[in-house]
């Protein structure tokens, strides 16, 4: 009777989608924790990582299901691209610029930009033409221009959450910030340029056509950007008015949390690029914000960031992992199994050629702009610049969904779909596992070179010290060149000098910061962060 | 043109229900904002709290949604009993078991049980009785006996989010103990009896029935409360094994935070109570996972834990705010004015009764049991505990929604879910306003006794160096009674002096906890925490 009444109490309390959900939140939460668990035990190992770690996690359990459910289908969530970019996304890309180290972030941010911006376009240019010539080859012949121009995109866009596993901030600072840097914009770049494909009239194309979309990026990255900082000194303000002399810990971490993610949904709204907006909310916060908060808000603040990011990043594996084995899709799928590895092959050869072509040389550009011997990409560098954007994630998943399998049921459709997923698996899993061996035997020289003091910042009091040894270190330094040479001669940092005194006059007063600390510019303390 | 195209992205990018969601969220979000900043700024304030800011914020932002809709809807999300039971009431809860101060739940447990169980029964025997001899003279004759019972139950719900608020545990520790101890059995007995009414088969009612009730209820609340257990000891046995010597802060949060929800998410898998099963859990974790993390863990998981309680709060005092104008349901009610305001006047006269007529019976019965002067509850505390405990929140309106809203387009449905909104209003406004006036006149002496040492602890050195005076303290005290003679004499505190010797013997070394400080029991130390 117990049972009977308790069952019923089941049915009545949710109904069947409500307990569906309950059941599917059990199992993700489950899978979550044996992924940290699993990832904790293999941290020390070569080969593995979460991403991976959660991928085959999530193909296990998937599996699991699929047998369960008698092969029939596997799927407990369906890859939905709204959990994806209102949920999932937004922490991991917060939490990446909140957590940036500034300082070398804006100092290679021209080499980031060259990268990000047409790095993307080179690799989407090589991607499509190359796609439209040798899919033809293969035997697909029914591709529309539009569906070409969307696989150039959606193959365009890295992953940078795996990447953020893979390479480290303390050990390689140069690599991290700008491959990571590169991986932000390049997010930004390849949604505009996919979204300005979808969008595009194709009846008649004119010479007009690419200068518009050039116009809507620039328009599109200038706005997302001032939004994103603009939303970030907001909270600064707030929080350094209102809390004056009285400090609430629950609030000023809920008003960082909440004005963060305000600053991805306005930009949603306005449909700018939430992406970058986020991003730059997270460096202001970090910059000003943070500081103007209680000791226990910084170390919460620090951490539950970190933690949202982390639980994000592992959940967005296992999901795509469990989906690639949604059965129904791979039975849509009109292609046999040799024109699927056909394809997946080719397009894959056009991703690694794609990078490539625009990598070396575009690396060899701005080493001419890199005075100083140590800021040089060499070789080495330029090799694993090119390997660890070579990875495909979530984002070329959400994006090939939104082409291929919306609205259409067609067959080619479930064709690119079920391609896109075994790129991102072959790319993330493959890839991914080498990633830190071959950078490992690259660079082995020189993180075991007495300069990396890097490697010691691990904790913020000693991130502390290092700024008040700098501040030492810069009040002994000359300071007798003159600006207008600098900025001929070393421009990135003599912008950043410029800065540092508009910050300390102008925005540190008004909006906090840290301590109105003076820091003194052009000095040995610029040498001390940079050397990878 | 760039506006056309963007407008055209906006539209690809989301589709119409999504890009609906970017705009809730955004409003709920911004709202949120503003409540944290007014709610800061009225802090001092004796009338305000956050749950009445962010309730009246909620109206103001109905009524401006529904001008800008020209008077046809005001809903932006409509009441949802998924989001609330799934996302909105763990957190909640959790962290009030989390943040609970252990020793003096438990001193007062068989209190809180007395209240929580057998007063929510005899709350629900007199709101049923009444709302079915009263409603019949208002002019509401067609409610099925089922719809009564149903009445009984869902406004036996308590608010507990609200009496977080309004109590606080440094100033009035007795009272917030009971209160809120009270508060979490109290949802589960109201839950439980809900769900059995709506499964109980009226056409055969016998005396088994009853006491097929009481059967259920023990079963739930004993496997919920042990499940609750066995999740917190295993995160906190994961955590000690697998982090020794090696600490991830980010892992350990998240293990936690994850763990923590799963167990609920277990509990309502298996249909037990999820309420009991996290708050048992939040306790467990407190007590032994809490002391096997690190020091930058633990003070994340502090805050963490507090601010997203914090922002659920809120949420859904601001939600219901909103819900409150929807016109559709004001439409659909056939009642007319003065119907509407006799029927909620005698729902919340049957709740006052209610109340009353097991508050100061009960507490007299615990008194007979409770022998230190200090301990008994004057006849003051019970007029607070009364009082505090008449606001009704999320929990009645969810069930009335499950009860009247679901399935049913009919009249009688809408009418009473109107009511049951005007009375969550009422009570939330009016007698939240005064409760903290009241709380202040009627204890004031107390407070200011000085024997109010929790005032001091406010942070987490405080309570180190506290313990640290206790184990002194302790070692200095004489423990020459008999153990039997104590057990006759004061058997709480008797019970908790051999749970003292087991935890100490048998639970620390394999679950963790802190430090295995040696404790002995039985000295001033007891004296030191429950002097309201």
């Amino acid at each position: 009777m117990a049972i009977s009444l308790l069952s019923s109490i089941l049915y009545s309390h949710f109904t069947m989608s409500a307990a569906s959900t309950v059941v599917s939140i059990t199992v993700f939460i489950t899978l979550l924790c044996v992924c940290l668990v699993i990832g904790h035990l293999l941290e020390e190992n070569r080969w593995a990582n979460e991403s991976i770690t959660s991928l085959l996690l999530g193909l296990c359990a998937g599996l699991v299901t699929l047998a369960l459910r008698k092969w029939k289908s596997s799927h407990i969530l369906v890859f939905d691209e709204e959990l994806f970019f209102i949920y999932l996304l937004p922490p991991i890309i917060f939490n990446a610029g909140f957590q940036v180290k500034k300082k070398r972030f804006f100092r290679n941010f021209s080499t980031i930009l060259l990268f990000g911006v047409f790095g993307t376009l080179i690799s989407f240019c090589i991607i499509s033409t190359g796609s439209f010539f040798l899919l033809k080859e293969i035997g697909i012949t029914s591709l529309k221009i539009q569906d070409v121009l969307a696989i150039g995109a959606i193959f365009s866009a890295t992953d940078s959450v795996c990447t953020l596993q893979v390479l480290n901030q303390e050990e390689t600072p140069l690599l991290y910030s700008l491959v990571f840097g590169e991986g932000v914009v390049n997010d930004a770049a390849s949604i505009v340029l996919f979204y300005a494909v979808q969008s595009l009239n194709f009846n008649n194309i004119d010479a007009l056509t690419a200068l518009k979309l050039l116009g809507t990026f620039l328009y599109l990255f200038s706005t997302s950007t001032a939004l994103g900082i603009a939303v970030g000194l907001v909270s600064a303000y707030i929080i350094k008015k209102l809390y004056f002399g009285r400090h609430s810990t629950n609030r000023e971490v809920a008003i960082m949390l909440l004005m963060a993610y305000l600053s991805y949904m306005l930009a949603e709204l306005f449909s700018l690029s939430g992406i970058l907006t986020i991003f730059f909310c997270g460096i202001i916060m970090s910059h000003y914000t943070w500081h103007n908060i209680t000791e226990r808000s910084r170390v919460t603040t620090r951490h539950a960031f970190a933690t949202m990011s982390f639980i994000s990043e592992t959940f967005i594996f296992l999901y795509v992992g469990m989906d690639a084995l949604d059965i129904d899709k791979w039975k849509r799928s009109d292609g046999n199994l040799g024109t699927t590895v056909a394809t997946s092959g080719t397009i894959l050869f056009l991703v690694m050629a794609g990078r490539a072509v625009f990598v070396f040389p575009l690396a060899n550009v701005a080493n001419c702009f890199r005075n100083e011997p140590d800021a040089k990409i060499d070789l080495r560098k330029q090799f694993v610049i090119w390997w660890a954007g070579l990875m495909r994630g979530a984002v070329t998943i959400a994006l090939s969904y939104n082409q291929f399998a919306t609205g259409s049921s067609s067959k080619q459709g479930a064709f690119f779909v079920t391609n896109s997923i075994i790129v991102v698996l072959f790319s993330t899993v493959v890839f991914g596992t080498v990633t830190k061996p071959i950078i490992q035997a690259l660079l082995s020289q020189n993180s075991k070179s007495p300069n990396s003091e890097d490697n010691a910042v691990s904790n913020l009091d000693d991130i502390h010290l290092l700024f008040l040894e700098n501040r030492r270190a810069n009040e002994d330094g000359n300071n007798t060149r003159s600006s207008l040479g600098m900025l001929l001669m070393n421009p990135t940092s003599t912008i950043h000098q410029f800065w540092r005194k508009f910050d300390d006059k102008y925005m540190r007063p008004v909006f906090g910061g840290r301590g109105f600390m003076p820091y003194v510019p052009g000095s040995p303390s610029s040498a001390t962060e940079d050397n990878v």
